[in-house]
């Protein structure tokens, strides 16, 4: 039996970070300049080949240094096969092709955090390692959001802006968060614990804020204007925003969740805000002058905030008798904007292994990990 | 028995027009100018004060002249009580009120003409006269757009930019289009006839540009900001457009309709439009250049285009099995937008009087008004 206690002493919590966008930059990095031994894996040789020339990643502006990496490699065997800690740093729609690249190589006692897991990662990640027959007893968990604020500055450079002070964190069942957030305590003493995963995975405000953004403008955002895009938040769009808020916090409630509204959160998250509307919070937050909106339609606000967001917290909702109307009319008209067929491919209670349970069924899963 | 010929032959043939947009001081004046005597009836005072006091309407533009009116009133019974023909000059959501306050008045004989029907006007007419059980014989047409491109220019006064060469019509039932094309005649030598209601009312081009337009451009339109409409139509746009259009042409078919593409209308509607695309088109219409976005989103291009435009092509397709998910997904996110049930308020085929018959049942009633 593995001893959680034992690694928290250990300084050598040996880390594998898989993905090298913003955030995998950041974490390698920053876990590398703690002093942790950790090894990157990306899937494309072009987006690490700077890390791997300079055998490590600069940080800049909350943190400063340089974190120097054990490994860079496009080999996943070689990336987690004696990791303690696996920290998945990509957008959502790629939670599945990691998992199905790790599942040969995963062993008892590992532990892989999902930063962030969107709608339902744990869930997928968890469901793709059955898929493939993993019998290794590992641990999956998921962050509700992105531990840090950064974006890459250079060749193997990042530029960090905030690191968040609480980021709930959930594993699945939820009865082995208290082992996980032992364990990932030395790396990020941040992770705060939350009830399960239904609670990360529906704390999604950005599948709030994105898609209907981007579809209201959508015009400006493919002829590439320069706009700010929490200004392109008006009266009636932040009123549609308000009802898909409303669905998310309904579906939560029939999942036995109280959760924030995206009113709330903004008033509890940043500093100056303030309104009775959603539409005069955003407004009111001076963190969001000069955040610029897209220039291409091509952007995870759509094709990740979609798939596994809007989709997961609809089809969610259609299992809890939850009517989700706006969330419902946004899925709909990016499938026919974008060819796709989000409904299908996204996360539906399908594709998260949860179809023909019942709510009850779902909440006991989460929470113990039984399926009755 | 009425004979037609002799209305053909009569020069007084006595015309009501019901509204005082642009479209009805249009029509007023222009009959007026030709020599029919006109009486006008509005709803609302202050949008004939005008006409009344200066006895008619000034035509500047295409036409050139003024038109003296007989009578200018709020009275329905006053302008309709003596009329041969009555055209109904109004958005198509006012259509279900004039029906309603003519249906005490009208009588043997009388024609009345949507100007234009958008989708559903006349079947919509005719089944509020019989709900008020109006016993009269009357004949109900729609047309299938305005004739005229207009704009009111000051009191009283219109701009006539162009006339349309030619406008089909349709009465309903189509066996007594004849009759009424011979008696309009006279008034509109413009007018040509239609196979039936249901080609002039899905040969809905409005439909098809004007709420996806609004949609994908809301932000701006809200925000007053000045563009050309039709340049707001972006590729990413007019690629969900052309999706509507299919399932319009889907729907006709289904109701042994062949119609025009909204691109073939295009190219066979305006010079110098070429293309392979509807972008393409659209683009290339030197007529469109200019065309100003509304500056807020109180619009017909919502208001109108979304009840009595695409619920009735998606409330038709589904009880002909054809699936609209374009049209959907733009009713559905108008409902959340505007907090408005247009499925329910919307021509759909209930409040069309058309809920339980079958597509041949539908083809027969609007051919020859048999229900069988």
């Amino acid at each position: 039996m593995r001893n959680p206690k034992s690694n928290v002493q250990n300084p050598k919590l040996k880390v594998a970070v898989l993905g090298a966008g913003n955030g995998g930059h950041a974490i390698a990095g920053h876990l590398a300049l703690k002093g942790f031994p950790v090894k990157v894996y990306n899937k494309f040789e072009h987006e690490i080949v700077h890390m791997r020339e300079r055998g490590g990643v600069t940080l800049e502006g909350a943190v400063e240094g340089f974190g120097p990496l054990d490994l860079v490699t496009t080999d996943i065997a070689e990336a987690i096969s004696d990791a303690d800690v696996i920290m998945v740093v990509v957008p959502a729609f790629v939670h599945r092709f990691m998992a199905e690249v790790c599942a040969p190589y995963v062993h008892d006692g590992q532990i892989i955090v999902l930063n962030p897991g969107r709608t339902g990662g744990a869930l997928e990640f968890s469901k793709v390692l059955k898929e493939k027959s993993v019998q290794a007893k590992v641990l999956i968990a998921e962050a509700q959001t992105l531990i840090y604020a950064c974006r890459i500055s250079g060749p193997a450079r990042v530029w960090i802006s905030g690191i968040k002070k609480r980021v709930p964190l959930a594993a699945l069942p939820a009865t082995d968060t208290p082992t996980v957030m032992e364990i990932v305590h030395p790396l990020y003493p941040e992770f705060i614990p939350a009830a399960n995963v239904l609670e990360t995975s529906l704390d999604n405000i950005g599948a709030v804020f994105h898609p209907s953004t981007v579809v209201f403008n959508l015009n400006r955002i493919e002829a590439g204007e320069e706009f700010d895009f929490y200004r392109g938040m008006t009266p009636t769009v932040t009123h549609f925003m308000e009802a898909i808020d409303r669905e998310r916090l309904a579906v939560a409630r029939a999942f036995g969740l109280k959760m924030e509204s995206a009113r709330e959160w903004l008033l509890n998250t940043y500093e100056g805000v303030q309104g009775e509307t959603l539409y005069e919070c955003i407004q009111s937050n001076r963190a969001y002058a000069g955040i610029k909106a897209p220039k291409s339609l091509n952007v995870r606000y759509i094709f990740e905030d979609v798939p596994t967001g809007l989709v997961s917290i609809a089809s969610l909702g259609a299992l809890a008798g939850v009517s989700t109307p706006a969330c419902r009319a946004i899925v709909d008209i990016c499938c026919v904007l974008f060819d796709r067929d989000f409904w299908r491919e996204g996360r539906n209670v399908e594709n998260l292994g949860l179809a023909g349970m019942s709510v009850e069924g779902i909440i006991n899963y989460v929470n113990t990990g039984e399926r009755n």
